[in-house]
């Protein structure tokens, strides 16, 4: 083991030769001396193993998408991304490899592991008090990374693995997915719909029956005549089209993506160096070697046949990758299904015998049937850099999207990830359920995501699969207004766009979503300041809260540094509990306009949310600036801004903007609004700090007592 | 329609000819005027379809063993008894079929749907105000049931079906199952460990591995040899042997139950007459008539060949019946995997594929394939009465006990159920997971059972699938020393016996399950007289508390007449949010004797609960009556009773208590307790009212104001 000092704060204990996954953007490594590896001890077993004995009150946080709690203890996770559509409790896996977390108690340490294959970490479920990494290779690089508190540990991290991806600031209005609206005709209805109705939205989504057969980087004429034509109509009513990217390629001679591929040796290979075969969709395909700097390139250039037509954002999808069956096994599986034929099926053989179809899809043994050759141009089997598949995936679109679209911001996301691809491009937290557990998880998800530098993430609103009701979709899309990636999306399933239901809970899901267009101002001031200075985006109580009441709360959030939520996230439920670790404001409305604003105390609260109420709460001497709802988010330039104020002392606000379009990071708007009290004097004032602003007018609301509420204009 | 008042407050209604399914007992009707339908109104369909609409804050209570909350608003469910063991969020059909529930709010009133079919209770899924039920024939019997509240409801209803099933005393114990302890010496290991920490258990469980080759009413000889003597030496340790008896009876020529069986004409038939061939555990299988009176007969003879040898008690299983397969469509099934054979399978071949094969077991097209022979010797389509099945199967066993050891109680309870098997058995919830929702889950599903008459109920404590952690499996622990059935276990997963985990989880656990022993005298009393009284064991709080905030209370319940319980269900949690709907005493300790008493006041409290620590509330003016903490149930005779009061006037508690092994009901003690205040006066008084008892002494410890505690002894 070799020790590296990446900063005062953070060291390196290098296991034999890792693999290099770009993860860190430190490249320079200063050698240090012998120091002995902190916080964890080395105990004896195959690869390295590291355990750490945690106190009983410790806190695990972090661990970006996972099943679980905020506190992510007394769980066993495997680092391996994994394509599952059944997010259940028992889960270890999903399509995320996210390997940072904090432990917080007696001592607190951030650990990053950086391993492209497959470990465990055992958070305190074999013994609740032992914390386990197992890595099952000699060759690994753990990072331990100290800080004076928490966010300041997230930060260092955040340093040494990259900036996150910015989106356009269009990425947050509101997004309607399904799969699939077949043809532009279906599209063209949802638009109507969300239209006249006055529901708000800015992208529809074109799922995979927009290909023709499934095939990436094609558009289906008969499905989607003229599709420049309806794109650039699409764009006019302010909706953006979002067509979805497979990572298998279908294997069809003439195919020119598959063709070329072939030709210039872009795919993953075998043993043997053959094209690997593995099918998805289309049935047979082949897999494109993300590892390697050529394909990418030529991946990334694939991306402008629909930039070329006006389409400017992508998601990414099937890029654990996701495996169907691998043709030899299926063949392998038809021949003992066939022996089987006559035989009485017991216990034994008849669970063996469904055992082997239900487990057709994702095995371990496929991923080590395929090869890449990297950048080094070293030849490594896939199973050994399985989490670096869908990382390099978006990557590819990425550097495509840099070289080829340089100027504009790019709507990028994926479902496969580990750490470094949140340097490239969001993430949403792929097939889950129209179960209100999975809004509790989705709730319970987002903080570890955002120590992970996934900012841009969200949940599919209303639950990918799984029949909603209008109460639960209701109720998500209340939560969801508050994350980045605000996208209803459900498959195979009944309908689920905020009209699908009944009419009054299409208005209150308008209601909701209006909303989320006034908040805009706010979330993309926090989200940018987030991306520009390393923090998180919602975040855990405990991370600004450091009592032992806060630090078990596991259903509120911090939004960004003046919002704390509670969403509720039960069925038939009238209301919710609530703990207020220091005195603040509840903001509660059906929509921006119709909405209270009342001071609640420290302490617990039981408080009566109506299905049409969205609540959150304003901290102490913190503010929230609001816009106004509209259409899609490029419809208006706010030019007015509505501030609230919690004031107890002095309050300071720096407001973020810019125009949401372009990568040109130098042009930027960013304003101080400082509100403070002296006596019974309450003043507001509003500095330019940088750059120019396009708002002319600031009226703050102040609430700088027990009843005392202040307005404040302020010209600019 | 014809309508019929069976009372006052319970009005038949009585579409075409429905097949009779003895869930009522009431057998003669007198046939009423024209009365239309009250409450629900006819709408046009394939066969009877019933709607009503609902206010905004009506409630649906009821239906037993389902998916969804307390209140079973905003779901679909299917009345199909379904052997299912990933009990997520969306699934709409579990094990029982029952199908009795209670609207409440503008109107109140009961619905018992009296149908062995298949049918569905859409309770204001497709839209939230519309309960709506659609029965595909026009043959059914719709109860409406009235009352003067929602508690008279229940009564009126469990009065039309007949009183619940009475187990023996010792069916209270804590009870310890695992599929499987393989042999003797296993099941010697558990008592041993049990015995050796001091953690009372009363059963373990023999789970299918015990038979030959898992056929009925065999014992393996090679994994338990002499039988009768180890039956015999771990009653002598206290512990009693619980065998598992399974629906499918093994085909194999030279197995007497099957070949008298065959013989006899006792199975399930083909449309050609054949007996009807289904694969379960031992491959293909015959499946009982239980339908048929002979069959029962003959059936319920075949436990004798486990009580001769000392048995007391049994679980009946897979008597849905589960069905992995039928040999025919098995065929059909590998014949089209055969025909994809150097297929490239694509989205739609591939899943299609692959659906065949998850698709086999427990398919309706397969329950429509066999028939029975009823007990007016009508030959009729399984799929017709399926929900029959399970419940003719423990009244086969339960008749047969009544036969051949008629003086004894034996405990019995099954996996499938609908109204009418409370008579004869009680149920536990079937194949859950070791998942924190299912705790939830499982005190969600204890007032439904309770409404539905299913008394002697519990659910798998710590989880039947997935692996459990010590945490998980010690707050389930804490919840389930409540519920009449307590009983630990799991299946393919890591142990999870209380032992299993570290030393101090096998501490909270003894802790806990001490305190249900001392509870006995308590929970037995509350248990026979909701049996004797038609009423509810474990209730919603608004049966009792009907405000706003009570009513959508979805994790506390009323246990008994005296208890309210606020279980801890989350991970990692310290505590939780608790409403009292009036001021009440908190019990709270690690196990009876480390305990503590406090009152707390009306309204909401956040309780902080020590991992080892179980806390439940005692009413007002109500009481509790604790013994003590035994190895098992029959080691003493209980001579002294501990009473705590939580008196505000006047308390009265009626304390029930018989032999708990004998069916003679006459021969039962009945004793009043009553604590009153008159001024400073506090006086305690014991009154034999019915049967003797062998209590000698009665201690008081009356909580009677803000501090004043007041201890009575009181000698017989």
């Amino acid at each position: 083991m070799a020790v590296y000092k990446i900063s005062d704060d953070i060291s390196l204990y290098r296991y034999g030769k890792p693999y290099d996954t770009e993860a860190v953007v430190v490249r320079e490594l200063e050698k240090a001396g012998d120091e002995p590896l902190k916080y964890l001890q080395e105990i004896e077993g195959k690869g390295v193993n590291l355990t750490y004995t945690m106190d009983r009150d410790d806190i695990i946080f972090g661990l970006g998408e996972n099943m679980g709690g905020i506190n992510k203890r007394g769980r066993e996770y495997i680092s391996f991304c994994t394509d599952d559509y059944e997010h259940t409790e028992g889960k270890r896996s999903l399509y995320g490899a996210h390997t940072f977390f904090i432990v917080d108690g007696r001592d607190t340490f951030g650990v990053f592991i950086d391993y492209p294959g497959k470990f465990k970490i055992d958070a305190g479920f074999t013994h609740r008090d032992i914390l386990e990494i197992e890595i099952p290779t000699g060759d690994v690089d753990i990072y331990i990374i100290e800080g004076e508190d928490k966010n300041q540990i997230v930060k260092n991290f955040r340093e040494l693995v990259g900036r996150s991806y910015i989106p356009p600031k269009w990425g947050f209005g509101y997004q309607q997915c399904r799969w699939s609206y077949l043809n532009a005709g279906e599209v063209e209805q949802v638009v109507d719909a969300m239209r006249e109705r006055g529901i708000p939205c800015d992208t529809v989504y074109l799922d995979i029956d927009y290909m023709v057969d499934f095939k990436d980087f094609t558009v289906d004429e008969k499905k989607f005549p003229k599709f420049p034509q309806f794109v650039e109509r699409m764009r006019e009513r302010g909706i953006r089209l979002i067509p979805i990217i497979d990572a298998g390629v279908k294997i069809e001679a003439g195919y020119d993506v598959y063709d070329e591929g072939e030709e210039k040796g872009y795919f993953c290979t075998t043993n043997e160096g053959d094209t690997f075969v593995g099918a998805v969709w289309p049935g047979r395909c082949a897999f494109p070697d993300f590892l390697n700097p050529d394909t990418r390139r030529w991946w990334g250039n694939l991306y402008t046949r629909l930039t070329d037509v006006g389409i400017e954002g992508f998601w990414n999808d099937m890029n654990e990758p996701a495996l169907f069956y691998t043709p030899d096994h299926l063949e392998e599986v038809i021949e003992e299904v066939k022996s089987s034929q006559g035989e009485n099926l017991d216990i034994y053989s008849f669970f063996k015998f469904k055992d082997r179809v239900v487990e057709l899809s994702n095995r371990e043994e496929d991923y080590k049937k395929f090869w890449h050759r990297d950048k080094d141009g070293r030849r490594i089997n896939h199973h050994e850099v399985h989490n670096l598949y869908g990382y390099n995936m978006t990557r590819a679109a990425s550097e495509g999207f840099a070289r080829n679209r340089s100027e504009e911001r790019t709507l990028l996301f994926s479902r496969a990830s580990s750490i470094g691809a949140h340097r490239y491009g969001g993430i949403w937290t792929g097939d889950n359920k129209s179960w209100w557990s999975h809004i509790l998880l989705n709730i319970q998800q987002m903080p570890g995501l955002s120590m992970c530098g996934f900012l841009y993430s969200g949940g599919d609103t209303g639950g990918f699969g799984d029949h909603a009701d209008a109460e639960l979709v209701t109720r998500w899309t209340q939560f969801s207004i508050f994350t980045p990636l605000l996208r209803n999306h459900a498959g195979g399933t009944r309908p689920q766009e905020p009209y699908s239901f009944d009419d009054d809970s299409a208005e209150y899901m308008k209601g909701a979503i209006e909303l989320r267009y006034a908040m805009i101002p706010y979330l993309y001031s926090e989200f940018m300041k987030a991306v520009r200075e390393d923090r998180g985006y919602m975040m855990p109580l405990a991370f600004e809260y450091d009592d032992s009441r806060s630090r078990g709360v596991e259903d509120q959030l911090l939004c960004g540094e003046s919002l704390m939520l509670t969403p509720v996230y039960t069925q038939n439920a009238r209301g919710r509990y609530i703990y207020l670790p220091e005195d603040m404001l509840c903001w509660r409305g059906r929509d921006p306009r119709n909405r209270e604003i009342h001071r609640l105390k420290k302490g617990e609260h039981y408080l009566n949310i109506a299905i049409d109420e969205v609540p959150f709460f304003i901290r102490r001497d913190r503010m929230m600036v609001m816009g106004k709802p509209l259409n899609y988010v490029e419809e208006e330039v706010i030019r007015e801004l509505n501030v609230v104020v919690n004031l107890e002392s002095k309050a300071v606000y720096d407001f973020y903007d810019d125009d949401g379009k372009t990568t040109n990071e130098a042009d930027y708007s960013l304003m101080r609004f400082t509100v403070r009290r002296k006596g019974e004097e309450v003043t507001a004032k509003v500095e330019q700090v940088a750059g120019e602003t396009q708002v002319v007018v600031v009226n703050f609301e102040i609430y700088a007592g027990e009843d005392q509420v202040v307005k404040r204009k302020v010209y600019l």
